[in-house]
């Protein structure tokens, strides 16, 4: 296994163990999407009915192992996804960092008191 | 850039992008959980009232650019909370997908005629 | 118990349980959201994987009862962010419904053949 | 319009909502609980990156009224859900609470410190 995991071979990965299981056939993107949104869930699970985490010193090795199973899973799918939507998620990770970088630009938004008038202070570009 | 981005490339680069804004008074685990449930839905969103796309011929390169980019918003949260929450998101994704190799063993789910079988074969291990 | 249950009623029958249990130091509006969106998703979860249960002829008692119950839960949930927000739901519900009826003129939406088509109808006014 | 909107009388209302657009060819259980998981989205949206507005006084009357929208929306689904897949909404909202009456015993949760010890003192029964 190589030192750093990239994006590409974790799609790679990803795809050998789906195609031998023979489950291309349920890897349709829409079902894969509904993945998506139920894995999002049980990984917001571990934060319900709780103040944050790290605000309370509760972010221990137990947590942060859980954490990084579900989030995981999130990532799993989204790679499952690229593959079966044909999307080049390198590319399309790149491209959207950078248009984010354009969208809020640093000076602007950093002055800002709250994320509410992070909001304000681009609308009123 | 890289021409293979990493998954440790992307979380450096989103936590520059984060701290470059001063935002990482707002990136506490407990919301960025939240926000990616938030895209997922958006994603899930593009596949609302529609049967899958691949079915119907539907997966056009506008769809495709769609799917990359709100994907690519999932997978930016989930570097975004990796960094916050302190998580080695790599070897998270390499355990994950050791486990479920274990846990779906190729011979048993590969003759399953349909999901539900899939789980069934399990319980009766 | 009423022959037919009001909204009123259902925030009533929540209210007690609530505060019997003494849960009103959990039941903050953000918390109660978060919770809406954990049993959406296990709703989901009873179509993931299937093609649509009316279409294959599934929805038999067995999934009715299993969609019933997260509906249910859905609904209750709701129902607690209304009394926890101070919302008037059924107010809130009767408005929306008159809401949509005029961004939805019947003559303008039913002809269309199909979703994309709804919503150019509307961009298109 | 009934002083105390019911269930079934919502039920009622968002039947000759849909049946009147020709929108029951998209009603399908799948495509509305999907529809279900993106409204409690976006009602999520209304709390992210923020404190509890309930702990910082910053619920309005803006805020309770967009809040009231997006829940007005995702039951309003529900009752879609509920038509479309002929479940008894009245009912499976009764045998919840009922169930969840049992589940959690007043004695037993309402000692609790904190929501980790109410699911433990569950487990250890």
């Amino acid at each position: 296994m190589p030192e750093q995991l990239s994006i590409k071979e974790l799609q790679r990965l990803v795809d050998s163990y789906v195609t031998e299981r023979d489950w291309k056939r349920y890897h349709k993107p829409k079902d894969i999407a509904i993945s998506i949104a139920i894995e999002s869930s049980e990984l917001l699970e571990l934060f319900q009915w709780k103040p944050d985490p790290v605000e309370t010193g509760a972010l221990n090795d137990e947590l942060k192992s859980r954490v990084g199973e579900e989030l995981a899973d999130v990532v799993i799918y989204c790679a499952c996804l690229a593959n079966s939507a044909d999307v080049d998620l390198s590319g399309a990770l790149l491209d959207k960092i950078q248009k984010n970088r354009r969208k809020y630009p640093v000076g602007k938004v950093s002055k800002a008191k709250d994320w509410d008038e992070v909001r304000h202070s681009l609308e009123t570009v």
